[in-house]
């Protein structure tokens, strides 16, 4: 998944305020849509949405599969997300003599908009609460092994049923780490193409540099359409344009996709994020990212051949670099401590919550199992021993041939038949796979597994083959027919025998981790099961001591936030809560129009034309985190006054808990974009379907 | 130390050729100067070097302890060394606004040649066999500490009484792991001016790209002047320049200071390296090039406050990362191990060679222990976990408060009496430290040492007192008062009670760390005690069995080396020796002039008045490793042809074993540098001074 780019953790001191309790407070929440806090938005803004807006809003807001937010801005199909967030499909189709990725797209008629590879789009039509059918399945007589397999199996018959029953991808969601099971219902779109995107210099104005720093002077969006049967789709629920922007102290909604918080995490479970996940998950990033960027270094074409992993890669590192910096604030687990443990105080003071009085030290111990497994399971399973495209198609194949042969509800989660048709489509993708890429990137995470299991281990001399990992990596790549889309085919429709007689070098490889890898998966599965159970019973009391209503952890799933648009201080220094394109050009001025600050041609030409008090970005108090790129930011009539394309330094640390005293979510301004759409790209068929305006041809 | 800068490791298929046995084979070998294989050579070439040349090159040679190598080229004192060398010293003097490293320097007169801040250069005077004394100072009956506490004293007593008798610097070096003891006597210079750079553009054409690879177009060299009583030093023995550079498969000499090599390890301690040293410290290296890298972009001043360090962590990164794959390579252990087990059945079948029979189970025992320390090592005594000038002063004054009240015989190796001056010219030393700088890398490496070490680890709480490491690390560099060179000198005067009283953060943080990082090195040096023996036995048995003349691993000390230029083939492609001026513009412009391709503008302007046909680069099957950066290329009539400043990607595993099928040295043509000192900068004055022409004023 994408995530909000990260922390510019260069070197700033975070304070990380700590404001303890779950009792949400101030503009704090990532709320559900089935259970939004009506009453507390009266009471803080004296604003109540009606039933309506909610629904509308929730129908007009999309899903990027690849990572990402998006809404729908037009009744033809349009929707718009940020530029980093279709930076994955551009790039797909984009090759040496086309980077439609750096020099942006127009298409003057629907024709000439391009189609995505593989872009999966998702809108979500309705949730149900199923945690009661979920957890019945479980019986309290069961072992942890038992009641992980119980529970699988249910959540998997739960989403075929639904599937079958209405059409619409189904998904069963964990809330509250196991407190909830909710059944969300998706429409899915996999029609999507391209409309418009700027050049990558404009959306990403400052590079590192200003990554994460704001005032900020990014176009950080582009549009793609939304096709069924060959025709721009027509939608009920899309979001109309206002051309005013946003006012200081404006209420605004933020309706998208947060990724993943750990707000509700125990001490035990932060202690092993700070000293097992964190360290060894940055240790690879920074490794990965010296690799792609030397690559990179080399001409324009690897460049360009790695942008987007390359982007993804730094991205996690300033992100992780921040959060475990904040992990490292003493403050945090001091007060951390203080408050588990007056709750589990209260707890114990009450008869009626016995059930939850182990409930810590059982997570405490599944953790330990966990943190012994971790660099096994981060190397076999999470790919980190294999980064390649080629070795996911040919573990994707082979696990295939073995799971499709078992009963729904038995397989490995990804494999139930209500995910299928995403995971076919991801499968059979066309997009473009470089063999110079692929032996770098496998022979750097082979040398990693070398690294960190040991030369010696059996598992690694058997992965080997008694080569290098540089030879190892080239005679995989050069060897596999996976490239072959319709090799990949004809291997996942002939199942077992098709993939058994394959004689294939990659999926020999897959086949050589397998037994390993699903082992040490199934050690982590059991133990999340044992946290989940646990997690239910501290949420259920948690419920009866606070009896107030609360939001769970991010899960990539639909929510809703409020705030307001609003500057904050900084070094003693005001920072306003806009910005404008006046500024934009007297930052490029000031530093000389060298990259990353230059700017396209065709804003130096077109200068002249544009209004230059145009508002351009702004920064909110909205409570975000990464998975809410391109979300829209909507206000109380529901109209479309920006998007979300990253949040300020001292945001990051929000992951842990929510301060809304210089936190700050980063959004284009819906007038920059209008502004930039008619005077600077003249796309003035598509500014007029933004603003429901007929287009004169 | 700085290394020869190293394998561009983005990716490459090495094959390590093992050449199996010691014996010196080929163009093998860095020769120790009173043990030169004179008969090798004349079998080999037919060419027999006289005493006095072999004296004559010996006393051109010169050291760069800041790393790396040079030689004397004029007879009033001009030493010619790389530009990557001189780096160090250039970037101390230089400031935001005269950027002599980024620009270059060219002192019309003497007077306005730039002095060094702390730059020491030492030539080597004679050589004496101190082993006998050395080992008849550690007894049979002793203990491993003992040994190693008799072994230091005896060696502190001989630099100290050579010292007073020469008034020379004078070293004790072990070679052969400890086969061997020479008394090493070098005549010392201390002021040291900048006389000529060119830009850093064209002294590293082609940048990472082309680093490592060839062909090559770099005009990597700096010229200094050494002055004794601030006049130009009157120098004897200096190589003439000759104006025609060097014919393919001629016979050459390389004169230099070799850093390190391992081609004596046995196999456990080549285990030891792939196993822990190398994983190690290659992830220390790569989170530390993100970080410089990251701050280094921010902009123009950043990037040049970091550049040296990071010039030297992407440096040994790309060296390691090469070796590493090296030892990656299946054959290279298999063969070693069949050679070793076949010295160790020779030795068996020797009743004489008793003595040598459990050496290397000695050694694997000994390294067994090590590999259990190397984590605490690398973090508490060797910096990675302070990596920070401030801290590393602190450090010095603080155990010079305490070593300096013993007797010299039971001081830590460095604060021996014969190194004081050296170590005071560093301590004393008026190079600029740049709080951000010191912040941000102190900050990391916390970070790292809490990463490695754990959080609750009782030493790491000490060391971060309650802060977060940002925190700690602000308050320190802020609140020291060590960027004084008087505060140092006051302190360092003052002695124990002075320090004891300082009352300076930076101090206090050397004291909680000292205890602990003396212990580990303690350990550490107790096991290279009965290292040493097992190799003295080693050695000794093998001058038994081979009877042959050989050369010891490297160890910084001057080696005399010979080869012959020569192209290889790569790719089924002839790759020629030499590469010229022509070359350099096409290259150019086949990259658009764009960064790391662009030449500077007086190399465009001039282009005309150039000879083009003019050789540039050259390789050579010289044996060379890191430290041999500067080395002179010399014919066999004593004549300058050329300078060292690379290997080829080939090359990095020589370390491990040479080999000449691919391998080669580059380095620049005598010719190149003439041509452009005359008619690219018009620095008449130094061209005419280095043919030994008189110039006209």
């Amino acid at each position: 998944m994408k995530k909000l780019k990260a922390l510019k953790c260069v070197f700033v001191l975070m304070s990380v305020v700590w404001l303890g309790g779950l009792t949400a407070c101030a503009d704090e929440g990532m709320w559900l849509y089935n259970d939004f806090p009506v009453r507390i938005l009266k009471n803080r803004y004296g604003f109540e949405p009606t039933k309506e807006l909610l629904e509308h809003l929730q129908k007009a807001s999309v899903r990027f599969n690849s990572g990402g937010s998006g809404s729908f801005v037009s009744k033809n199909g349009l929707v718009i997300t940020n530029h980093h967030v279709g930076a994955d499909a551009l790039q797909k189709f984009s090759d040496k003599d086309n980077d439609y990725y750096r020099n942006g797209f127009n298409a003057r008629t629907n024709a000439q908009e391009k189609r995505c590879l593989d872009l999966e789009l998702n809108v979500l039509i309705s949730i149900e609460d199923v945690t009661d059918r979920v957890n019945t399945s479980v019986k309290p007589e069961m072992s942890a092994q038992e009641a992980f397999i119980a529970r699988r199996a249910v959540m998997a018959q739960i989403e075929k049923e639904s599937l079958e029953k209405t059409g619409l991808r189904s998904d069963v969601v964990t809330l509250y780490q196991g407190g909830l099971y909710h059944l969300y219902r998706f429409k899915k779109y996999t029609d999507v193409r391209l409309a418009f995107a700027p050049e990558r210099q404009i959306t990403f104005f400052g590079g590192d540099p200003d990554n994460f720093e704001y005032p900020r002077y990014c176009l950080d969006f582009c549009l793609f359409r939304i096709y069924e049967n060959d025709k721009p789709a027509k939608i009920e629920h899309y979001l109309k344009w206002s051309r005013f922007g946003v006012g200081e102290n404006e209420l605004i909604f933020v309706s998208g996709h947060p990724g993943h918080t750990n707000r509700d995490f125990t001490v035990a479970e932060l202690e092993y994020l700070r000293d097992v996940s964190f360290p060894y998950r940055l240790k690879w990033l920074k490794k990965t990212e010296v690799l792609l960027s030397v690559y990179s270094n080399e001409n324009k074409e690897d460049a360009r051949r790695a942008k987007d992993d390359l982007f993804g890669i730094v991205n996690s590192r300033k992100r992780l670099n921040g959060m475990y910096a904040g992990l490292l604030e003493p403050d945090f687990f001091t007060k951390k401590k203080t408050e588990e443990g007056k709750f589990r105080q209260a707890i114990a003071a009450k008869q009626d919550l016995k059930y939850a009085s182990d409930a810590f030290g059982r997570i405490a111990e599944a953790q330990k199992s966990i943190s012994e497994n971790e660099l096994r399971y981060q190397l076999l399973e999470s790919w980190k021993g294999f980064y390649s495209e080629l070795f996911y198609i040919a573990r994707t194949l082979l696990r295939a041939s073995d799971e499709l042969a078992k009963p729904n509800a038995e397989r490995l989660r990804e494999f139930g038949d209500a995910g299928l048709e995403s995971l076919e489509f991801q499968l059979f993708s066309e997009k473009p796979i470089y063999d110079d890429l692929e032996e770098l990137k496998l022979a750097d995470s082979l040398t990693w597994l070398v690294m960190n299991i040991g030369y010696s281990d059996p598992l690694v001399q058997k992965v080997l083959d008694g080569k290098s990992p540089q030879q190892r990596a080239i005679e995989l790549v050069k060897g596999t027919k996976l490239k072959s889309v319709d090799f990949r085919r004809k291997l996942y429709d002939g199942g077992k025998a098709a993939v058994d007689t394959a004689n294939d070098p990659m999926i020999a490889l897959a086949r050589i981790v397998d037994a390993d890898a699903r082992a040490v998966r199934l050690i982590m599965e059991i133990q999340d099961e044992i946290k989940q159970q646990a997690h239910a019973d501290i949420t259920k009391a948690r419920f009866t001591i606070e009896g107030t209503s609360n939001y769970p952890d991010a899960t990539f799933t639909l929510r809703l936030a409020f705030g307001r648009a609003k500057g904050y201080e900084e070094n003693n220094q005001k920072i306003p809560y806009q910005t404008n394109l006046a500024g934009l050009y007297k930052r490029a001025k000031e530093h000389e129009y060298k990259p990353p600050f230059d700017l396209p041609e065709r804003w130096i030409k077109r200068k002249n034309k544009l209004d230059l008090k145009t508002p351009m970005n702004f920064v909110t108090t909205v409570d975000i985190t990464g998975g809410n790129s391109g979300s829209p930011v909507v206000n109380s009539k529901g109209e479309f006054v920006g998007i979300i394309f990253d949040g300020n330094i001292q945001s990051l640390v929000t992951d842990f808990s929510y301060s809304d005293e210089v936190a700050r979510a980063v959004s284009v301004n819906s007038q920059a974009i209008i502004e930039s759409l008619y005077k600077v790209y003249e796309a003035k068929k598509i500014a007029d379907e933004l603003l429901d305006r007929k287009s004169k041809k």
